[in-house]
């Protein structure tokens, strides 16, 4: 504890804001399982467990953070309605928490979003704003909407009630699991990592977590080093959620708490997803994979440990899949 | 609670056994989590819940029956171990279950199970004793074994033991689900329905609970018609785990208990697991996602209630999936 009242004005959330989190979004979100894998944790030589956040409403994460943004919201400040842009799973997310609260939306998305996330703000009754693809058309747009409608903006990543909001995944582990020992988060813009470290590090500081990072966007690995923010240098990993840069608010608190990152190639991310299709029954989306890529390649750190990586999402295309074409009608 | 006294000596199991199941396997088995779809929800008009027991140990139910028939051996009987023959689920819980207990299994296993099945069962350290395909030929080597070693036989699908392990399934479920209405269950050997079954009628008579069967193995629902067990005429349903003969234990309490029977065809079968896997994010075998197949096919039968589709296991093979090649080494 006192390392976090020591540096507590350093960050834009604290241990209390997670917990209020929990209480606030509970209504609308799912209280995910921690599922334990007793055939994985004998071939890992360790008890691998995982946070399958894929089961989450909106198959992600993000629905904390949105829900919690959205609901934190003054009746004034709601009754302007709500801003943001990305690509991915944020967008429904947001999308989902203004209807429950019964405001309006505002989802600007690159004009090269993938159908599956398209549809998913749309079935939400949202139509997105489609933009240029540049970081800065996004914000841009953003931006302008902003100013014309007064909207309150909900940064996908710097948002601090974002942030409280995805960290409670992290009060939900340590409720779920006895003995916990490591816990392993991808990182892209560092959201959830964030949250999760202020929570586990003020409350639980004998918790390792570490954050796991695709080498095709290694800009959070090279930030650390650098002991600055360094932007990415290409946008190809297949883990598309995690292609976006780490937050001006996120990587403060990872820089001061994270105990490691470890850098996962391609190869491996798709060995993990059919691991966890083929052998615990899950489904998750390349990024969502990813810390249990980690998990696979550092097995020997974890040795004996009790290990849980958050699976994030499981929003894939399945356009190439052999598996039944006819899809339900709605 | 009438209705099941003055039938009770009819079945071969009853309330009181499913409930001491419940306590006799909890230490090694997953009491899985219900999850609500909110998506599938929306999409099909009724409130859809999963009750995933391909996130179970051996990524089936029969870890429950299993684990409940080697529980209930005295110490006398588990000295001479197990037997039992089956392709499927059943053979890889039993060695768990014998492994657990610390004794002897031996599995009978048809010739042509699927590698993957066998493995399962190797990865308890019980080597496999390898017969001729037919029913005739399986049942006559679990004999000749028993007969040999003098151990427990514990059949997949009539052993009372094991109809009460999967009986367990109902009692998570109506603890797990608020205002349940009703369940659906696929049906193949009818163990796990007709655990489920006696638990519901007896105590939540008022929940329904649904048969789904594969058209192409239609035995139970030709069964109920006749009023006497009909037997298979077909074995190609891609459903593997729904070809076997409804039971001679397991019919009686279906044909008592049971609201309706749903037969689903071949494509919609595959489109349950595509649907499953796709939005829900869970990986089905085909003989698990037949519930679901019924749920979709009889959605306004459902309209606005809440309904339950237990997803039975997910051992599948991915020897064609694209997804990254490289598993993880053990």
């Amino acid at each position: 504890m006192t390392t976090i009242e020591a540096s507590s004005n350093e960050f834009v959330v604290n241990p209390a804001d997670i917990q209020a989190a929990a209480t606030r979004i509970a209504p609308h979100v799912l209280r995910t399982p921690s599922i334990h894998s007793e055939s994985l944790s004998k071939r890992l030589g360790c008890q691998v467990w995982f946070k399958p956040e894929n089961l989450q409403h909106t198959g992600a994460f993000k629905t904390r953070g949105a829900v919690n943004a959205v609901m934190s919201l003054s009746e004034e400040e709601a009754s302007k309605g709500v801003v943001t842009h990305s690509s991915g799973n944020h967008a429904a997310a947001l999308a989902r928490a203004a209807t429950i609260r019964g405001i309006e939306a505002h989802v600007v998305m690159p004009k090269n979003s993938s159908r599956k996330k398209i549809d998913a703000v749309r079935s939400f009754g949202v139509e997105p704003i489609f933009c240029e693809t540049s970081s800065q058309a996004r914000s841009e747009m953003a931006e302008k909407v902003r100013e014309k409608t007064g909207a309150a903006m909900v940064h996908p990543i710097n948002d601090p009630r974002v942030i409280a909001g995805q960290g409670t995944v992290a009060s939900e582990l340590v409720a779920q699991i006895d003995g916990l020992d490591a816990v392993l988060v991808p990182v892209g813009g560092g959201g959830l990592i964030s949250g999760i470290l202020m929570l586990i590090k003020s409350l639980h500081p004998h918790i390792k977590v570490y954050a796991v990072e695709p080498a095709l966007a290694d800009d959070t690995a090279r930030s650390l080093k650098a002991g600055h923010r360094e932007m990415p240098v290409r946008y190809d990993t297949i883990a598309d959620g995690l292609r976006s840069e780490v937050g001006v608010n996120t990587f403060p608190i990872i820089r001061h708490f994270v105990d490691d990152l470890f850098l996962v190639d391609e190869v491996l991310i798709g060995s993990a997803m059919r691991t966890l299709a083929e052998d615990a029954h899950l489904v998750a989306e390349p990024s969502g994979a990813v810390s249990f890529a980690g998990l696979i390649s550092m097995k020997q750190q974890f040795a004996g440990k009790t290990v849980a990586a958050v699976i994030t999402g499981g929003n894939m295309d399945f356009g190439e899949c052999k598996l039944g074409r006819n899809r339900i009608s709605s």
